[in-house]
């Protein structure tokens, strides 16, 4: 199968390139990329020299599917057409993310050009959406803090197990904010350093409350907060909520039932482990997993659940290539078995 | 002013060598540490050789003050000898930090020696027990934790204004766990990393809700969680909690009443600073200073405050000078007054 | 094909072991670890998890090859009795590295238990030995260091370019040091700072000099200085010597012969690529290639050479795979087609 | 004293800031910076919010000595005219330091503007000039890796003990790169990283050259490399030169008589240390030292030198107030007294 990259120039498109270069039923026969058209992949990437792939300045050839890393609006520009003409997309900007146009212009700052294709779009939260993701020609990759984020707290939402009213405290590393360069990226600033960004509400919360309310009749009340700390790939989420009283969840033995809980929402699904104990970014590091530790505050009856998955694999270019295996009948993992690279 | 430091081959211990350098008015004329004893300061740590100084292995000479940078029990078995030998004692270690000793003995696991000095104890948060610390034998220097949550929290729970239902998410450089070595504090494995750590309970927990109680009449519940991050020095606390409605806190007009009512709080306190948009760690770095940034969650009326400092300076050795500083009757200021060193 | 690793609980059995997962022609049966024994191999290394084995404390089952990866002299006394049953071996200890027992004895202070095998012994730098590597019983795997050095100066060593006197500046992360515990990993001092090592004398020159000396009739005359920088892997070295006057490799056009010359030597081999830019560590991140960029200093006549790898695949676990697959007949790619991970 | 800061919004000039908050008798009264003209300098730096200064466009109000943070030629524009209206001058650019306008042309590729003034300018490598720059009106302040190679070789290049063939390996923090954005300063590609940068030459070469050049009769031939790792302060320059034979340095004594001849050439400097054992740039952050350790390996006879410092004190800001001590007859170390921030 013929695949196209657009904005390879990026770190999620470069990640894109390099998972699927292990990918034995794709082949990435396009990338595109505006400033550095003409140039080699190699020139930009070194690390992807062995792909022998030259930037172009637009799709050309004939292709089955097409990955935008684009930023948000220029990627609905990118795609719409390539999707007109038959091809499937997984988008990984926002584009297609929020279901209400409203919404997406609040957020965005810019009006939605193709708010009709907002309905058909799957959110492509594979463990949420797999069967609507198989039959997708259009899949809204998620955002990274939201997958983190989503697949903490989805269990427990959709279960009522908790009081509807959530805090989730996320730590990013810096890849998350892309290639392009900004003083709050700038190593000297950043290295030796922890900061809360976007305190005042973060672009990613929408998808956040979108996701969860679909899973539960209540009124959520959710607080997001996202942090950068100095390191290069990886997010963690502390996710804070408590539990229902008169639930069966209070002691040692309820962290049990809520762990056999997540171990059930979660069988089948791949890419989702219910880590023994707390943790690490790090143990994530290349790898599309998301790991889970769900444990109680026993002296506050608060539920606290932490995610980590690394945020360009899990949370944009791994996740986007486990979409596009289900949406082409390929194994959910091709491509994506690599263990994380530790230490 | 003659003063010695127990235990000064660790960071805290080093960390007071460094800054009683510039203080005019004391003398540092005793360091003692077991293992390095007759080694010269300067051998164990070359950026304090400067001062000339060999390490005994017990205090001698003839005292005023005697800071203790000792763990938890050998801390309290080394400094009542001192007191009661009429030495003034600024104490790191947690030995005289809770006020009941049953709560010690629960969270260090091990029984308490002098639980009769408990009273008497100060706990050194100075900007809380000013006074107190002026007329104090003995201070109990608070946790790098506490500092900056209780800091954060203080002028809004005795007020009032919140609801006594909070959530402390920390963000700790390693310098915090100290010189001691361990898998967790191992370059290879905190690079590149981040993970949530004593996820059952820190033992800064009590001193948190100690401080915090005596603030208000009504029972708090406190989740507290700590993280690990790839930097050496600096805390950063994210401190949640639903506004009190009815209040006249919402919308913006509310956030500025909210920072008036921090700026009051910490008027006249040299250390605390009110700061005008979100702080970062590294603002603080060799500095004494704690940032406090409070604002709203609008969409949700949840208070957020975040809380910035040195765990090696306000949240140890900085602010026992501070403390010194005031049992002494110098300026409060004396030797802490260089800025931070950035970027 | 059924292999061992014993050790696997340091940094370069735990590499072996991911490595190998992607090995269709390999399964990893038995791995060994004495302070660990008896415990899941995911419950010390959650990243290997999936691979669903248990530490044992000696070899057991039938096996066809085993990679050890314990210290020197620990590792002689356990691959000699499993060479002896007739196991292939790949060993990543210093212990058959040098072709001179007294030379092992002078530099690692023990004395060599097994110095009957050092001449069978074949020093697994592929690239230099690919024949010998296939014919092998047992393959000595190279230090991470020579690794750099001996593929960055081999070419002007052998074709008599460079006068014989060499200087060799390597800065390397620091997961080369283990996963055993010393100040000198500990994160707090490795961080934010740069330090040269091991300055009387690196333990990696004899290797260096044996295999430099081997391909010329000159006396060499090298210094090598190693540096730790606060990264987790990595290895640049910077390799400095006089170009011999009157050759042809003066000037502009001097440089492209030289590239020219490094080219023609590496021709066929896989994992060594010379670089057309300055080449960073990152680009082989997780990655078994070694870059090469050779240069001149036109204004001293100068030839640098500068080498990167990953001191973990390269440097260790992967070069081992590597010569295991030449020594049994397999892809000398296979397992090892990853691109590097970046950034 | 009153003193100006042209283009404090660097990290030169942030830092000069910083240092001279502690100058008991300088009260630095203009800032100025372009693009931030009419902030308050905490807006643009919150760590220096206490200074309650304003950045201005231009220069104003009565001045005593000015120092300019400006890029060079930039630099040379602002500076001459204070310097005309009688102001003295501390030039942290490169536009004073080479005394050859064609130099300076050929590497700079610029013009010189004021060519008349290079001969009165005095390189302000203190320890070298010290009694010419207690003379200067106009310093041209050395850079960062000059300071660090110069100090470390100028002993044995005077005294005729190496021969003149010269290697110095440099390894540098980011900071010294300066707050402007560019690729190679953007934390993801920066972090978990070393590269070699300027391989065909940095600028700071010729100032090297001139200054060594001036101790000796011989033509020296010196081959710099930079390279950038990840942290943000400090560079450590190794060294490397032949001893001369027939001298009295070989052997181990040799090392104990080249250690004395360092420590002699360095008497009475306070801010040159020779180290008892291999220093590291920790050692230094954010203080003014330069540590040397001078050693031999004995293999080769070959003389190392490691010398660590902090990039934006001793090799910018702190030199520049040390040499603004001396020309204005103030003690050599006021406002310089801070001991290193560690760990």
């Amino acid at each position: 199968m013929k695949v196209g990259i657009i904005n390879v120039t990026g770190y999620a498109g470069a990640e894109l390139a390099r998972i699927l270069s292990q990918h034995s039923e794709v082949e990435v026969s396009c990338v595109t990329g505006r400033s550095a058209a003409g140039q080699k992949l190699g020139e930009v990437f070194p690390h992807l020299s062995s792909l022998d792939l030259t930037i172009a300045p637009e799709l050309d050839g004939s292709l089955d599917l097409v990955f935008s890393a684009l930023p948000h609006k220029a990627s609905a520009e990118a795609v719409i057409p390539a999707l007109e003409r038959g091809l499937k997309v997984v988008d990984i900007s926002a584009d297609f993310r929020l279901k209400r146009a409203a919404e997406y212009e609040e957020w965005y700052g810019v009006q939605h050009q193709h708010p009709a294709y907002l309905e058909e779009a799957v959110y492509g939260l594979t463990e949420l959406h797999r069967a609507e993701v198989q039959a997708a020609r259009l899949v809204a990759n998620p955002g990274c803090f939201p997958t983190s984020a989503i697949l903490a707290l989805a269990p427990v939402v959709q279960h009522g197990i908790i009081e509807p009213d959530i805090v989730i405290d996320s730590k990013s590393g810096v890849s998350g904010a892309g290639r392009g360069l900004s003083l709050s990226t700038h190593f000297s600033e950043v290295n030796e350093n922890v900061m809360a960004y976007s305190v005042d509400g973060h672009r990613h919360l929408p998808e956040i409350t979108q996701e969860l309310a679909a899973l539960t009749q209540e009124r959520l009340s959710v607080t997001f907060l996202t942090h950068l700390i100095p390191m290069t790939r990886g997010i963690l989420s502390s996710c804070y909520a408590r539990l229902r009283s008169g639930g069966d969840w209070d002691g040692p033995q309820g962290v049990g039932r809520i762990r056999e809980l997540y171990q059930a929402y979660y069988a089948g699904h791949p890419f989702v482990k219910i880590a023994p104990k707390p943790p690490q970014t790090k143990e994530t590091l290349g790898n599309n997993m998301c790991l889970l530790y769900p444990t109680v505050d026993l002296r506050t009856g608060r539920l606290i659940v932490i995610s980590c998955l690394d945020n360009l694999v899990k949370g944009a270019a791994g996740q986007a290539v486990q979409n596009m295996n289900l949406m082409c009948g390929f194994p959910e993992t091709a491509a994506l078995e690599a263990l994380a690279v530790y230490p």
